[in-house]
């Protein structure tokens, strides 16, 4: 019987000695190998899990050492304000938004948004208006938003106080960031980016542009998702054009009261990484992910996705892509989700799966040796393993919002079967995964495409969170006349 | 020019090369090094600092090494079900307060709680009604809450929804949590328990009563402050009497949705270790310290409390006490703050000080080595050195309160001098530190009384948050009529 199970079930996959090209951005500890700043420190982070103890400053009153570092990062980020936060993306996320926004305002959203936004929207009590994602039929992915929808919607919406936008996304599709926050700025709204996925941006001229240099109100950012620094570690970025006193208050009501040194370390030496190494750094990772796109495509049933594959394929919402980010998409009629198990029986880890890509995270950390080990898996991978029936990604027309998801928070639902559900009030949020993208959420009326886009995932062995042996959770007074 | 101001920070610390009685309590990694696995696990933190891959479960949805494991923490507590908190008991007390009570909800509670909890109070939009601390004049600390006071306080407000307690508090002094807990129970109100200090309770004898045992409705305990975790880690324990859904959604909205395995693993191993080895080893602690207060006690101008001194002080208010912690007493005339820098100076870190007393956490990871540079440091000690002015702590009556603190968090503020304020409404909290007992909370009005009281403690040179040269935040339209 397992004393330790999560220990042991960490030394059995560190057993496995895969080539890491899934996060965290240090990949095994190699990101603090790479510099002799990094190589003391990674020997001292246990010994130096302190606590604030005198000179060693509180990150909820920074006046010493974190107030440096915290001017350091300020200023290598170019942002008015910067902010070290402890617990992850989520910890930012829900403190742009209670910041920027009051109980009851309107904001424009995307509707496969991050969990942690969606989650601040119920709780800060805003009334959401979802964008569009567009599903490019030819790699069978939601690679971007519809920019179109887009447009209509803020026309549509004048009284919105805020546009919270993902970028990139989880496959390093950017859209037209400039475009938007112009917009933002000329209809007085408030422009929030998740860029979870971003923080290295900005730092290499072959790399998309960062977010807050181009004048967004709030950047969130991931330290630990491509840069070398712990799991859970990401910075926020304010620009002056947000109230300094309420983003102070939320960031701290977000984070422990009992900050962990070892992540504020590593957040700080991922910022000195950057400053001094990032441009050169990750023009190696770019030019050895470009000289391995050419092997790769040279495969058969592979397709690396390059730059030009992404903005030919979708000109008017894509706009940008991350080469440090590899998509390998398949043939019709094979499956991404088998893809990324075979690749982690040949030791190769990627990030995320599909039903058609499989998705890498490049990072200079990753030597020749970890490209070779994926390409030579490629190469002998028997397609005939991989064989799948194809299951094309749908996604329905919103449903009819009857209430606001945090109003359903509040009340009483009750399970019923699927095929008595037409015409009630959602209580949960039903996501089929893949693509991610909510064919309900709470508050909205469950009508006939709905159901059968659910029933068309279920059909398909897609997992769709939110349905448990084809029920789901109803409003229960929620009877729609 | 420093170029990582943090790690910087702190190596020099680590240089001081202190006796660690402060947290965390692994102890500068000692606590790992304590048993086989703990070795083990301490050499592959870094690089088991891993996502959640195929094979490592999900922290928002545990079905594999995480469901085990917390299987495992809730048997060894005895709760209905318990949670790992990434993001420290700050994301605890903010997990209990928004899953056990609803906007408007009146609520009983200290009038020192953790910022945790008065943040939780805001975002919450609870009406909070303050419980009394207890000041003793004999050690001139706040070390209980005034019992009286508490059950005064449960019959005139029958209407409140619930009860938060600390317990212990920072000097490891306890309330009697089984009266509160019986109480709660008969005026069905909520009982939440923040034992961030109490996570090593009721694996020993000697040690006070686990609350979770005792029946409270929720408790949350800081794994890092008292057992070998590394810090921001922390557990929240729940019986059958919450709403397992909500306490859910609020524990997973609080939490990044990238949790480190290193973080995750630690608070595992602190399960382990206490269960095999927190009896005995506690035990170990216990009579160290014991051994110890004896020593020190015959020394002139000491006295570590013992837990008779602290029973004997105030009986009614006082139930138990931690005897895992050292409150060492200065005599009238001596500071506390200056012995805690003299410690320093002389290799001790302890962990707190007010005017007259010095706070150290004990663990079973401090060796006799550890006790003996703390007593040889207090016996060579230049008694003249620690001469000060003795400040009384004293506490004023509530003021009246004119709004509800989350009311005043959407209200503009505007800055007026201390002795221009009275009959306005305060838009901040007025706390001194030592005690750290608010005089105001933000909504409460300023009388002559919290005036005279902000005085004495400027006049004394204690700090006190919320005031900068002379001046305090008001409510703008906040004048009383």
């Amino acid at each position: 019987v397992t004393k330790l199970p999560i220990f042991e079930g960490i030394e059995d996959y560190l057993k496995e000695d895969n080539a890491p090209f899934s996060m965290p951005g240090h990949k095994s500890g190699r990101g603090f190998m790479s510099t002799e700043q990094g190589k003391k420190l990674y020997k001292s982070l246990i010994n130096g899990d302190i606590t604030e103890v005198e000179g060693l400053d509180n990150l909820h009153k920074p006046e010493g050492i974190i107030k440096n570092a915290l001017q350091l990062l300020s200023k290598a980020y170019g942002s008015y304000k910067s902010y070290f936060l402890v617990n992850g993306s989520t910890s930012g996320n829900l403190a742009m938004i209670f910041s920027a926004f009051n109980e009851g305002d309107k904001v424009i959203v995307e509707r496969n948004c991050h969990r942690s936004i969606f989650n601040g929207i119920i709780m800060r009590k805003l009334a959401p208006i979802y964008i569009k994602n567009k599903i490019s039929r030819r790699f069978n992915a939601p690679l971007s938003i519809d920019m179109e929808h887009f447009l209509q919607l803020i026309h549509n919406n004048l009284d919105a106080k805020g546009i919270i936008i993902t970028y990139p996304n989880y496959y390093g599709v950017c859209v037209n960031i400039r475009e938007i926050i112009k917009i933002a700025k000329e209809k007085n709204m408030f422009i929030l980016v998740d860029s979870a996925h971003g923080a290295h941006f900005g730092f290499n001229d072959n790399l998309p542009e960062s977010a807050i240099r181009l004048g967004a109100d709030m950047v969130v950012m991931s330290a630990h998702k491509t840069l070398p620094s712990l799991t859970q570690t990401a910075y926020l970025h304010v620009s002056n054009n947000v109230n300094i006193n309420r983003v102070d208050f939320y960031v701290s009501s977000f984070s422990t009261t009992s900050p962990s040194y070892m992540l504020l370390a590593s957040m700080d030496y991922a910022r000195y990484y950057m400053e001094s190494k990032g441009a050169e750094d990750f023009q190696y990772c770019i030019e050895m992910g470009r000289k391995y796109i050419e092997k790769i495509n040279l495969l058969e049933g592979f397709r690396v996705l390059s730059k030009k594959d992404l903005l030919d394929e979708n000109p008017e919402d894509i706009y940008d892509f991350d080469e440090s980010r590899y998509i390998i998409n398949m043939k019709d009629g094979y499956s991404g989700h088998k893809l990324i198990a075979y690749l982690r029986k040949n030791g190769v880890q990627a990030e995320l799966s599909d039903e058609s890509n499989v998705v890498l995270i490049l990072s200079p950390f990753n030597n020749e040796t970890d490209f070779i080990k994926l390409y030579n898996a490629l190469r002998d991978c028997p397609m005939m393993e991989l064989i799948s029936k194809s299951i094309p990604i749908k996604i329905n027309k919103f449903p009819y919002v009857s209430l606001m998801p945090y109003e359903v928070a509040d009340k009483v639902s009750v399970k019923v079967k699927l095929n008595e559900s037409i015409g009630k009030i959602c209580a949960v949020n039903i996501v089929p995964y893949p693509p991610g993208i909510p064919i309900l959420i709470s508050g909205e009326v469950i009508d006939k495409e709905a159901i059968a886009m659910i029933q068309y995932y279920l059909y398909n062995d897609v997992t769709v969170l939110g349905i448990e042996n084809d029920s789901l959770l109803i409003v229960q007074e929620g009877i729609l006349k």
